[in-house]
């Protein structure tokens, strides 16, 4: 059913985007501040469940492309998303009826809203990605046969390109990423127009008020002193994630990051308080794979997410910092994207792995426990 | 007046599009090979006089763009230059009367012939430097006001982009550089489109007869046992670019050649026969400037070219090899290519020399001899 967003609900949303953001997709403030601009005081947005959509619409999801660590330094200068979205409409020939983001994370999860808050459109309560992926081919729209071209990106002085690779999205990804590198690092992309029947059939359904929902359950457990992560795990019992867990708890005591090709690479090691466990965590700007003392527990694209130990606040792979006292956090991806052909796109491989994608939850079982 | 060319013409004119590309433009036999097939036996080509063109005539001008050294491993599949003036009429919602080049240079001479002879459009004989350069935004198109975007740029498998920088035409040439790299370093573009008016108006007329001129010059002086370069300076002398002349005549004993960010960077160091001088003439893809005994003699955009003693045969610096015996070959551009306004964007400051531009035959005056 659709609803409306207001301001208030921002920083719950922006929370949640964090979560499922696992490590990657920007610094959510950036993204909050963006929309509570667009929307002011009064604004509201309208979000439209998938099924309130038809044939007859047409939908152009918007997002923030580059390197995150980027973006700290370039804040965007308003108009570049709804730029993107305008040049695919004029490219394509056809007007966006709303728009909808292409992954849930930090600032993609409210670049829809913003243009939604500048333009008047609905946005779409569903997502490509179920929540952060570094490469434009890793959308579950790409995985169903949805082509990602024409793709728009635009730059903060309003120029445009239009990339036509037909069916070849990877294609896609790597010029557009090479556009955004000599945008200075970050870029703004329009691309995999659909109509209404087919965001249904290929989009993550239900994950803005997904992230609504995550966030507000850590502030009322922060607020009513329960434990943020018992009261996720209870939260995402109902939806079409199923399970959540703690498997490591300990203090951040390495962090190698930099910035390669446009993406934000690196590992952390996390130390146990006292046992003397390490667990490493490699990333491409998104968590990819959780070892415990050499041992794999959570691997893409299952999610895994870092948690401030006391307050359950989500820590992007960008502020990790030595000393921080933390729990990873695993969630388990919807069936939709642990099929062979998702698993093609983002599993393990995808990201240069050599394990084969085994859920997490059996991994749990296999490890014998689980350091909580 | 226009002209048919045929076939029969290929020889001379590549020959002749390789000296004015200065050391650039690539390989002239690949251009050759490519048109001669387009044309089969019988086939003719319309060459249009600018003067011969209208306002209501619409010009694009495609061409190869990458690094010549990458082009020799790497043949176009056939239609690539093709696609892309097809994508740009598309975008641009207008049809092409004719084809034009955007340079005089080895290959990018002979693109447009390949267009022509492929959809039976006219080129026009004329071109936007007057010369090969490494860059898209060193176009007398720019200097006198034509936006070279739209561009659009294809391709081996048929896939487009369209790049739209406004005025901004050095960001236009960055943005596809970045494109053309991961192409695997060579891309095919169509840009500056234009009215007849405007090709008038901004071109440099004639290059396209003008290197047939050149090229049949060398040929008929070697089949008669004539000093091709002094055949060279005659013919010269009655077309635009007035005066050619030897500067050094010597044994190449050093070429250092790299790619670096899509181009084909170095210098070359020739030594003389006997009496110790040396020139050194440094290039990116074309040749920049020479010295002689670390004095100045040609400066960018004048143009350097570099022919085999024996033969005239002119030598890019793709094929300079160690041992050659070579003259090097200066010739004065057009007065429209030495205005303040033409060398902001292609006199020695825009490749980092510090020398003021100097015209090569004031140079000479002050070397105070020449050798020849």
């Amino acid at each position: 059913m659709a609803f409306e967003l207001t301001v208030g609900d921002l920083d719950d949303l922006v929370r949640g985007a964090a979560l499922l953001g696992t490590g990657g997709g920007g610094d959510p403030q950036i993204g909050r501040t963006l929309v509570a601009e667009a929307l002011g005081e009064t604004g509201t947005i309208t979000v439209l469940d998938p099924d309130d959509l038809g044939p007859g619409d047409f939908v152009i999801p918007p997002a923030l492309m580059g390197a995150p660590s980027v973006l700290v330094e370039r804040l965007p200068r308003g108009s570049e998303p709804v730029d993107a979205l305008r040049a695919l409409e004029s490219f394509a020939g056809r007007t966006a009826t709303a728009t909808m983001p292409i992954e849930s994370g930090g600032i993609n999860s409210t670049i829809p809203l913003f243009v939604a808050a500048r333009t008047g459109m609905p946005v779409v309560d569903a997502d490509g990605m179920g929540r952060a992926f570094p490469e434009l081919q890793m959308e579950t729209f790409a995985v169903y046969g949805v082509t990602g071209s024409p793709l728009a990106i635009a730059d903060e002085r309003g120029h445009t390109a239009i990339i036509c690779t037909g069916g070849d999205n990877k294609k896609m990804e790597t010029w557009a990423r090479a556009l955004t590198i000599r945008m200075g690092g970050v870029g703004y992309i329009a691309e995999y127009g659909m109509d209404g029947d087919t965001v249904r059939r290929t989009a993550i359904p239900r994950t803005l008020s997904l992230a609504l929902l995550l966030g507000r359950t850590i502030r009322a457990a922060r607020e009513s002193h329960r434990d943020p992560v018992a009261a996720l795990s209870e939260a995402l019992a109902s939806t079409l994630y199923e399970r959540g867990e703690v498997i490591f708890t300990g203090k951040v005591v390495d962090v190698d990051r930099r910035t390669v090709d446009g993406f934000t690479r690196g590992t952390a090691r996390i130390a146990d308080f006292g046992a003397g466990s390490h667990c490493v965590i490699d990333f491409q700007n998104e968590y990819l794979i959780a070892r415990v003392d050499g041992v794999t527990r959570v691997l893409v694209p299952d999610l895994i997410t870092m948690l401030h130990l006391e307050t359950g606040e989500p820590i992007t792979a960008e502020s990790l910092r030595f000393g921080q006292r933390v729990r990873v956090f695993a969630i388990s991806t919807p069936a939709m994207m642990r099929t062979p052909e998702a698993l093609a796109v983002f599993g393990p491989a995808a990201f240069g792995l050599a394990e084969g994608f085994v859920p997490f939850e059996r991994l749990a079982t296999r490890a014998g426990e689980s350091h909580v």
